[in-house]
């Protein structure tokens, strides 16, 4: 299933095809939905380094690495439809036009990015300090994977 | 482990008590991060009720579905610490002062919430569709119980 979702976020990417769903959507509702979800990744991913650096909740971080797996898997691609490449009145969008003419090189980012983070959920429901630690490294890599190239500062 | 995790979730309404990574957010940070949630989630609440609405992608309701549990139960009642009880300074928040006065019956609408979205992701992840139309339902309404009580219009 995960495999599923992941290739259709990729689909969604290469092919800029938009839901249905995501096509009633205003750019300005696109903006601002997928920086929530962005949002709460970070959130969660503070939290998980928290546990990493100070005392180990298993619980807490299964359930920040399952809100970070869900988010990620939930086809947000389809939240860069037209229009959404620049600032839309006051919400204000740090893509870079790049983006939008490498979705290609986007697709494959995205699918490590989702790599990770069922990696990340895998260890983390596990139980295993250890093994999230290493894979909670490659989240943040697959993370600035994107913002490197495709995120204004 | 979900009621491992909505056991968590009530205690932390119930007793007021802040996670140690997020006592470390400012309440401005607390209330973008849990607004963020919320606003992650109405996406997914609006593309389930599209899907029910036309055409049926059991792959998007799942994915959806999967991303509104996950963010209801990943224990998003640390985000409301002492001071996100107003706005603060640029950052708005539509939470009633009531809300923070009545942390036994906000517990007992988050056990609720948490509970109908358990069910919703479990008839997506099915594929039943009479079932997603029916644990949606319930979904909304135990979205609505809470803001009726403690949301500002």
């Amino acid at each position: 299933m995960q495999r599923i979702i992941a290739s259709s976020l990729l689909g969604v990417f290469a092919l800029g095809i938009a839901s249905t769903a995501t096509a009633d959507l205003t750019p300005e509702e696109q903006i601002r939905f997928r920086q929530a979800g962005y949002s709460f990744m970070s959130w969660n991913m503070g939290r998980i380094k928290s546990n990493l650096d100070g005392n180990y909740n298993p619980e807490q971080v299964a359930a920040a690495a399952n809100a970070i797996n869900a988010i990620a898997t939930s086809g947000m691609g389809s939240l860069f439809g037209p229009g959404t490449d620049r600032n839309v009145g006051n919400v204000k969008t740090r893509v870079k036009p790049e983006f939008f003419d490498n979705l290609d090189d986007v697709a494959v980012i995205a699918g490590n990015f989702v790599a990770a983070t069922n990696a990340l959920a895998a260890a983390a429901n596990a139980g295993d300090e250890i093994e999230v630690s290493t894979t909670f490294g490659e989240v943040g890599q697959a993370c600035k994977a994107c913002h490197d190239k495709y995120r204004a500062d």
